[in-house]
């Protein structure tokens, strides 16, 4: 049975390690580029190589950078003793979209997970001790998520970091905004009763 | 509000130019990238180059090529002298997996589109009859789709090649295999029964 050409079969193959495509869709996104002429190839070729050769974790907070600290903890009007500490980078511009902080941000890497090995040996505490430490932020807000790592972490963070002396907050649980009560799980109409507000 | 780095803003919207990917799956996938440390970014990289630069249409039926003619016209086991003509080169790959097919291709490039502006004018004929001219097939057959576009093109070819003292012929209508009729259209049941075949 006849194939694609070698090259076109190599382009299949590096599609399919991206996450969420399969071998149809590979086939499909195949088929455009090696249709389009409009040099899509090329500068995703280009932005590939950009991305690897340039861009890596900044040297503060562990948001990707091009330099050596990231655009947040290079902004002078950003409060450098208020921090955010969220798990993964893609976090920080989630927050960062919100456009209701205006600290800067500590990027752990992972979260606790005793189903994936991950324990409390294996979270960056030392790196993050040393940065408190040297900067001696004010607060530092988790903003690690709801599940059941997140809260794990939280919970270990705030032990671990009630010698530092430093404020430790954590985000807010309750309803999402925008809904009615019929779109909100039990648990979480229990996090929004206990910490109701009074008006 | 901040935002990714320039390389990382750059990849997302390289990757948005991709049919199919929109910001949140080219967000998705950049993030994905962006943590792989296995080659992934590279791999694609080298991937799409080698496709840019040494992949195009084979010199005698149009299907993709790295050498002069494609891995189909090198083939000394096919017959040179039975074509199935295609609308693009993804179909030649559809027909080979049905493995029932040992001759050669062509592929047309479009079909007849009133809609689109593709009138007779811009369908390759002059290509096409020289290579009819030229190799002089037994056979050719249409296998150009059951749409409005495909129907129209074949119809269109067959008064064109009928000079040409080649057979012509078109894929079979009729029933899909393995389902009941109560997944086959009107349409398709109708052509089912004009083409019903003795037992």
């Amino acid at each position: 049975m006849a194939d694609y050409p070698p090259a076109v079969r190599e382009l299949i193959a590096a599609l399919r390690e991206l996450p969420s495509i399969g071998p149809r869709s590979a086939e499909r996104l195949v088929l455009f580029l090696l249709e389009e002429t409009k040099g899509t190839k090329e500068h995703l070729a280009r932005s590939l190589q950009a991305v690897g050769a340039g861009v890596h974790p900044c040297g503060r907070c562990g948001f990707y950078a091009e330099e050596e600290l990231c655009e947040l903890c290079r902004d002078p009007s950003r409060d450098p003793l208020l921090w955010c500490m969220v798990a993964s980078p893609g976090d920080v511009l989630r927050i960062e979209r919100a456009s209701a902080f205006r600290g800067v941000y500590h990027v752990l890497g992972c979260k606790l997970s005793p189903l994936e090995g991950i324990g409390p040996e294996r979270l960056p505490s030392g790196t993050l001790l040393a940065r408190i430490e040297r900067e001696r932020p004010r607060e530092i807000i988790l903003a690690l998520g709801t599940d059941a790592e997140g809260e794990a972490t939280a919970l270990y963070l705030g032990q671990l970091l009630k010698k530092t002396a430093t404020r430790i907050s954590s985000l807010a649980t309750g309803l999402p905004a925008g809904g009615g009560l019929e779109f909100a799980d039990s648990v979480t109409l229990s996090y929004a009763l206990a910490g109701r507000r009074e008006l």
